[in-house]
């Protein structure tokens, strides 16, 4: 019979990534994980697949977060309207009490290639899976994947910005203020001198 | 003594792509690659580190075109319009005569996830690089990320228009036209309804 750990998978997550900072990533193994938290290899990968999923679990419920966003926009919304509905819905996935967990959980990612090729991969699928959404609205293309990879764009760069140390601003704050930096890039300069000489 | 075998290089890439349309890419060997155009296996690991390398030689040049354009914009240009010229100058890396070759080579490249991956992170480098020229330019942050990012999103969906069956306008010109719309994607609808609730 297999025993259920209460907490199991949030105790293996909090440990790894402890191991992971202090340790490095890849002198950390999945046995030392469970061990530090009195539990068995086994128990460890009835909760992940391996100690690289520690660090990627939940992006379902990320992705599901940004397309719950996508629907939530009124039907008339514009294409940069619904992915700033979307963008406020990730960002709150993300309360501040999650900042110092991220914090790490980025650095452990930083310092090893193939936890941040992983990582770019992400936001690439994120991009993919609200362009989908947006074509179900009835957006086309190259609008729908335009504006899903600027979605994913602006998230990148406002999340980079929540975890630096003396940031105090919530997520979808800093990534409305993130967006609106894009309109100005792009709303401004053109009209008069056109974009190709 | 090292011989040295004229446009072996060329024929090799030219062999491998083939092989890996053909064949698939799992199934061929850097050996039969370089068989296949009557060369050693030895001639072939003097050219190119692995089989993978093969389809991403070049790279070097790639980025290089894209800072290329970013140092031929004048010094007044907006973040957007370095941008537009960086697209120009790498567009024109990808003459008409390379479409059916760089078409051959997406297919390879969709079709297995290891290499799809590797191309997503190829892109990704390219808008750290230009961000970085940007930077170089006296543009801050966000505005050089996102300009650097949105750059690197235009050139991959016009790269996939470009290599379209059918489509007959030149990469710069598409690059152009997917910019525009990023354009009337960012710079209509805000004004008047704003951004955020």
């Amino acid at each position: 019979m297999v025993r259920w750990e209460p907490g199991a998978r949030e105790r293996l997550q909090a440990a790894a990534l402890e191991l992971f900072a202090t340790r490095g990533y890849e002198q950390t193994t999945a046995a030392e994980i469970a061990q530090s938290v009195g539990l068995t290899e086994r128990t460890f990968f009835r909760h992940f697949s391996d100690k690289r999923e520690v660090l990627f679990y939940g992006q379902e419920q990320f992705l599901q977060a940004f397309i719950d966003g996508v629907n939530a926009a009124p039907p008339d919304a514009s294409p940069l309207e619904v992915i700033a509905s979307a963008l406020d819905t990730a960002g709150s996935f993300f309360p501040d009490e999650r900042r110092s967990y991220s914090r790490m959980r980025q650095s452990v990612i930083d310092q090893n290639p193939a936890l941040r090729e992983r990582e770019v991969h992400k936001l690439a699928g994120l991009a993919t899976t609200v362009a989908e959404a947006l074509h179900g609205r009835g957006i086309g293309e190259p609008a729908a994947t335009l504006a899903a990879q600027s979605g994913a764009t602006v998230f990148g760069i406002a999340f980079a910005q929540w975890i630096r140390e003396g940031e105090s601003r919530s997520l979808p704050d800093i990534a409305t203020d993130v967006l609106n930096e894009l309109h100005n890039l792009t709303g401004t300069a053109t009209g008069s001198r056109g974009l190709r000489a």
